[in-house]
């Protein structure tokens, strides 16, 4: 699932260059390090790829292994519901019995091995119908995940699902955290094909009524392609937290324990720092004396004196500075940047 | 005296645009603010100009209306001792009893009008054969100025010099500051041509003996030129204040009450606001919710949030983040920048 286009990581991010796009680790995309991640358990020709259809291009070049067809542009934002029922229509297509394994194309990982355990195991359990999900022992009262509560113990890292809860407050944070009882939300669904569609009949049957007309033709094809461009943007606009997994039963999680970040802010960045690292630091950047900074350069050199807590990001054609603890403050700065006019930094 | 080539205001200031070629207010370097506050009182031919030599077009083209042999090149820094002597011969070919006014290009003015009356009663007693400097009102106790010791009571605003003072420290300036017996150093001279030479000679002959031979040939022509390249390379390398004033007597100060600074690092810049600005600001910036910065591009859109007493100081190539507090650490990065090998940013 690559069709995020925030803007939470301006002014890196872009409009033509969202999140899954951008590089902070290393010279690797997060889509690209999203599909090495679990390379050794799926073979190319069984990687999709959901984006939006103006990114086509941009995920053809990060991944030029996938077949042309294999990398599917959604002609509208529909939220993550449609992109389901999508790729259960294209995996039955390669695959009548095939298990999906719905990915964020943005999140980071610091053990891909352990990854790579969880989806097996939650792979098993999904071949059985069950809908599985993947969740994150929570480390601290984080307020920008979502949750889920369990129904019962742990065993062999599996539980049954009690419900899923959305973004806490604090208060509600600390007692999860203290609790036991729920888990992070990592975004990732494990499912039989057959069984998704038939949740997203059950749950959200306008997807399946818009998109049914897309099996009479060959994935990816001229007329497939031409009943995507037209269907799709009929589709309700939910998520598959809210459209499936608030109403279904029997749904399971798998334990994720590999070192696991949505990558969702600035300051969700500097946790992502290399061991030892006193700063996170991508690019031409010159720290001096500045601690718990995020000091990112797509090109000019960034120099950067007794600053603490803060990012400072730059590209050829804007820089951002702001405390990190007001990572939340970018979409105030994209709201003026708009404001300005200057839709050519967006 | 346009020869500065400071990398305090590094990334801004470069080897080839010194601080005198920058553009910090408005649309004007601060050497066209230099020549044009003294524009009523000083007619362009008049006027002369001298730089480094690799300078010298640069300088002519932010001054076009100046004859080109009014723009001399020192072929060697030799600070300002040996460009008073220049200054003098020039001045003298100009006009035999020519009053010699010294102005650093790269000084800030509030007040021109002020500026031009302290300018012409310093000239009334340069033309009695006194050496006359320009002496500013201390308002705080500033470390970074040099002082100005009095003989006596200022009378009409002007008084006799007991002797220059070095920067002092915190608390001999906290003194000056209570005293009332110290003005500040604006580094402004007026004396007329044959004093300057009769002094330069008396207290630093070794230039005179240098430049001696320029006499014969017309000034600015190939000659000229040709016995400057050779000499001034030879002259000592001293200032006026430690070359001349230090040693002379009979030296007066005008005192100058009309807004004035030296635009010596990022933090003096602050206190150059135009009235209820909370920031100081240049280009394409976008400062929210921060206060007391100075926030500067010369290229790409520069957003701020929730800064106090910062510099963000960003051109193409690089960018500067520092506590204005820290201003006199720009030192240091640029020091650092040679070490990376990155002298294209110099």
């Amino acid at each position: 699932m690559a069709g995020g286009s925030g803007t939470r990581f301006w002014p890196l991010s872009r409009k033509g260059e969202p999140k899954q796009l951008l590089k902070f680790f290393g010279d690797q995309t997060l889509l690209r390090a999203t599909i090495d991640r679990i390379a050794p358990i799926c073979p190319p020709q069984r990687r999709l790829v959901i984006t939006a259809a103006p990114l086509v291009h941009a995920v053809r070049e990060v991944l030029p292994e996938l077949a042309p067809g294999l990398v599917i542009g959604e002609p509208a934002p529909r939220n993550t519901a449609p992109c389901m029922a999508l790729a259960a229509l294209a995996a039955q297509e390669l695959a009548p019995d095939a298990i999906l394994v719905l990915l964020p194309a943005d999140h980071w990982v610091a053990d891909p091995v352990a990854f790579q355990r969880a989806l097996v195991l939650a792979a098993e359990h999904a071949d059985e119908g069950h809908i599985v999900t993947l969740g994150v022992t929570p480390t601290q009262p984080e307020t920008g995940y979502g949750y889920i509560e369990l129904a019962g113990e742990i065993a062999l890292d599996v539980a049954d699902v009690a419900r899923f809860v959305e973004k806490p407050d604090l208060d509600a944070a600390l007692q999860y955290l203290a609790g036991g009882r729920h888990l992070w939300n990592a975004g990732v669904f494990v499912v039989r094909a057959d069984r998704a569609l038939q949740a997203l009949d059950r749950h959200v049957p306008e997807i399946g009524k818009q998109l049914e007309e897309l099996k009479l033709y060959p994935l990816g094809g001229e007329a497939w392609q031409a009943v995507l461009k037209v269907a799709f943007p009929h589709c309700p606009n939910v998520s598959i937290d809210y459209g499936v997994m608030e109403h279904e039963t029997a749904i399971r999680v798998v334990r994720l324990s590999a070192g696991w970040s949505d990558v969702g802010t600035w300051h969700s960045i500097l946790g992502l720092r290399p061991d030892g690292h006193d700063n996170f630091t991508h690019g031409a950047v010159l720290p001096i004396d500045s601690h718990n900074c995020v000091i990112i350069s797509k090109g000019p050199l960034v120099a950067v004196v007794g600053m603490t807590n803060v990012a400072v990001v730059a590209t050829d054609d804007a820089t951002l500075v702001l405390p990190l603890d007001r990572s939340q403050d970018v979409r105030r700065v994209v709201a003026e940047v708009t404001a300005l006019g200057r839709t050519d930094l967006l």
